[in-house]
């Protein structure tokens, strides 16, 4: 069976399939019987790993996608009644169906973020009706790096935005689904990026995995909860070995930064290569693995026909370019030729 | 690194690994680029066999674990404000840390039932508040099969509960986790089990997957917002041919009827050599993987210095020995030699 | 004890107390025993009233308070999985504390809706994301009538939003806290209004009650659960005949028309006044018993020293003043003088 | 119009109307305007009133009905993911249509208690699954004083429950719609009984009220979310004065006393007199304003014709007769001669 686009997708990074060393761990991981429910060797060592990377303090939790280590993070710092200030572009406010306020009951208090980054000042803006009961009392600001946009917080501005929150009460929880491509972009630690978080996730699928994320929490006080509300929210796996032996594999050799690097590289080729062709242009700054251009919707349509990818927002004919551990620059050359030939077919 | 206890472990099915044609399957299925979440060929031929050999007209949704599948099924039955009727040993009401409660807002209405097993009469007494505003007014039905203390019910029985909440309407969810055991026992088919559920869930995991299950809607009207709901549980996998390539590989060849045979087969071996050794009772019938015994408290620390297995009832000191799709005989007979000379020589 | 505001309040129509006749009323309710939870003869009164005066086929359920009235009514229409479609100065967005969010789980979709009245075009741009599981899924349009910024729908305007909902899948819930104002500015019937909803509430609080709402269901299907989301959402009164009798004295001799009639009234001087004083502007029309204005901040110091009433928006130094049916001609003179003097005050 | 039963009911304390002397506070507090929300001073009286009775360090919360009590004082109490130990009888499980599941989520782990009282030993039977995620963690522990049974704990017992709960992590709310009776049949003061929970209700609406409870918490840490808990469940009044002068008119020379204590004693009076009629029986002490009886089902049946009451448990042919502040000794007398005649009737 096949299932595979005829050319690379530039849809997802999570078209990609897993990496060979991360399957490999797997099938390694399968020798007889093993404690369930993460009382494993692979877990230990996963879990442990994370936690000396990410100068946690506090515990690290695997859990089964994006969605459910959003949904944990910030349940984990939500009080019963808080609501969360996130980007309006923020994914968990576009793109998971509603799940925040479905499992946790919370609202979110979006800003308008330009390039998908929230601000202090936009933070701050939203923060008017503390302590009066009628309006809802943000505890949480949603931060994601890189962002939706492809974008990458620098480490001053997610500092900033720390400090802010440290100095008024809230609590910073970081969506980190692609925190290792914002890794290999500044050329930072994950310590580095965690340091500026409460809680984070740390996103394997996107980067490599099969399908496994971490959670961080970085002091332990904010933990204490987290067993049960990730076996509450269905995020707790029994053959946890299997989670486990995916983030031991991206940790070794630092292949999760490799993987990143050499994703982020091929959007840098991508808009490179985009640069030279006229009537495309780049919607947002390319920092990551995702780049975003605007392009005229004929050639879109013409594009769509050999190659896999998303419009992002039909009305300003922006589409979304995705690369992953795994696209090769022959895909990436490919992929402008036909950009290129498209561009000009329409022209002509 | 080696996860495994020294000796076969009988603590639950989910200490094993999973079978080598899964994990095979798994591997192939790592071909290049795939459309995430479910729109590639894996997903759709996973989904399409389990309809067939479940007889759903509703679809199949795959999801990452039991309780996804439980809190899933139940959604989608449940209103908003209706209640659960279901055993008190159910394992949504022991085992799930209150995640329906959580999740769904449900409040489990318990029954005492022998052996687990829920009956027309213990459903029938649960049913006197209805239609008073005061009382939690049950929609649904959740029987488990087979069940917690490895008894299974016939399909008369089953089909006795359907026609009695069919004509008192109330919905049917089947607990499936281990229905695999339970086709095996009755020597029926996939579709005679769940023709007596509206919705039920089809376990994977603990029959040989890595972790899969899938959710089964028998008529379409009930799964209209199924996508959704898992979408919303945090129970969509986006890299999903990796988990329907695990079904593809049960569903070859009835591989899962043998996985579950052959566990059965090694829960009934063990139960047969019990029966030669004086001091231990079976608590329950063995009619699947599971082994309930009564012994000495004595008995069982001298035990579990060398194996690893569950006391269940600490008062009445009941242990549960659980057998996999990979126990072998010679597991078995190490075992109740074991078991034997622990009896022995706290007698002695 | 006096908690009067030295002068009339403009605060709030929930500043005034309880008309006399419901006062009346309820004392008159008072008469030895009555069945609980609304077996009892004033609420068949009340509700049957409300019911051939909206037109409802459904029935009509008394709850404690507007966010009682909305998140029940809401809770009535949506799906365990939908979002709303409402303005994003829709009471429920913004003056509940988060409450459809904790209370449903449900997302909010807002759109910015000049003069607080959304339209077709508005909830069409929300619905781009249907049917795909990644997105929120509204299912119901919350409209407030009249607005929180005292505009009304025309009924025409009413009746469109109605028939683009049902062309398309859609409920709507009419927040009708202060319909009675609408009611009384469109020279229209309960049931004229009411055509236009799937289930709406219909407030007696701001209109002359002590404390009662109505949640009003327009056709049987839509209120099944509606008495047990009502005991759960904790809006269940034990001695109910105190409720129904606030609404059978506003009912009588369409009490609640008159005192509608008269608070707009006395908004509608207050905004002919202000039309003589220089450097005051509406905001908005005057089309209920709100006057919400433009002033110069130091004009609003001035005048809250004496006078109770809310900046709405500081940054652009708007005001509201809100009328009651208590409000005397008097009062509006006499803050119309104060207003004046404030302004002129400012500009000598 | 007149709602009344042709005779007393027995039914419940909440089929009596309000006490003259709380209809004419409301009355009273019906001059003109207030603030709304509670910023008024029959709320600030009140509250501070209620605070210094019951010994409260922290704040008192004005709510509108019973329910909306037990689910506020238990939401303040309860993480996110936490269980409630009750008894099987307690209200919260058995009368509020699984309110607390819906509203917080919550699992509540029944204990079989007789008489309807919760020990020490009950609650450390729940206890043992705690810290394993699998099964739900409980952290409050729900008490109600008066009982659903009419019993009442002593001082003695409530303090061994608040000591065993203090020492194991675990908080009480004590749910005391009929939280006077109680005071009163104990002799003691609204401080010894709260002395005894970290967050309690207290209820007026049984005892005379129209419709207010409050929700008194001890410790001001505990109530640092409840103004917008109270928000978020719809149990903010916002013409509050008509609440709190409800309770001010209650605690003014101790008529909540007075009123429970006289319900007690026409309790007291209706138990002796059943004492000298053969073949009725106490199925409980007579410790408040409940007297619970088995009577033969034909006696039943002839005294509903032309009594109301209700029958507790139709297996048992137990019934439950309430008496009320405004229960009168010729309503007992009566009322003890039709019971008699009824046993004779049948028996002869």
């Amino acid at each position: 069976m096949n299932g595979a686009a005829p050319r690379k997708s530039f849809g997802s990074d999570n078209h990609a399939g897993t990496h060979p060393a991360v399957m490999r761990a797997i099938a390694e991981a399968n020798t007889g019987d093993a404690v369930a429910y993460g009382a494993d060797p692979w877990t230990e060592q996963a879990v442990g790993d994370i936690r000396r990377l990410s100068g946690a303090q506090g515990d690290v939790y695997l859990v089964l996608n994006g969605s459910g280590a959003n949904v944990l993070g910030l349940g984990l710092l939500l009080d019963r009644h808080e609501a969360v200030i996130c980007a309006e572009s923020a994914h968990i406010n576009t793109d998971e169906c509603g799940s925040p306020e479905r499992i946790l009951g919370t609202k979110l208090l979006t800003v308008p973020a330009p390039e998908g980054k929230i601000t202090p000042e936009l933070i701050a803006a939203r923060l008017s009706g503390r302590g009066d009961e009628h309006f809802a009392q943000p505890g949480v600001v949603a931060v994601t790096q890189s962002t939706e946009f492809g974008t990458c917080y620098s480490l001053d501005e997610l500092g900033a935005i720390k400090e802010f929150c440290a100095a008024n009460g809230l609590r910073v929880f970081l969506d980190g689904a692609r925190l290792a491509n914002a890794a290999a972009y500044l050329g930072c630690t994950l310590a580095d990026l965690a340091a500026n978080a409460d809680v984070l996730s740390f996103g394997g699928t996107k980067n490599g995995a099969m399908g496994v994320e971490a959670v961080i929490v970085m002091r332990p006080a904010d933990g204490v909860n987290a067993p049960y509300l990730r076996k509450q929210h269905m995020q707790l796996s029994s053959k946890m070995r299997f989670l486990a032996a995916q983030f031991n594999a991206l940790l070794a050799d630092d292949l999760w930064l490799a993987n990143a690097a050499h994703a982020n590289a091929m959007a840098a080729r991508l808009a490179s290569g985009l640069a030279t062709i006229p009537g495309v242009d780049l919607a947002y700054p390319v920092q990551s693995d995702a780049v975003f251009a605007r392009l005229d919707p004929g050639h879109v349509a013409e594009l769509q026909r050999d190659w896999t990818f998303h419009v992002w927002d039909e009305s300003a004919s922006i589409v979304r370019w995705m690369t992953a551990f795994d696209t090769q620059e022959s895909d990436i050359d490919a992929f402008l030729s036909d950009i290129a030939a498209a561009s000009g077919a329409v022209r002509s």
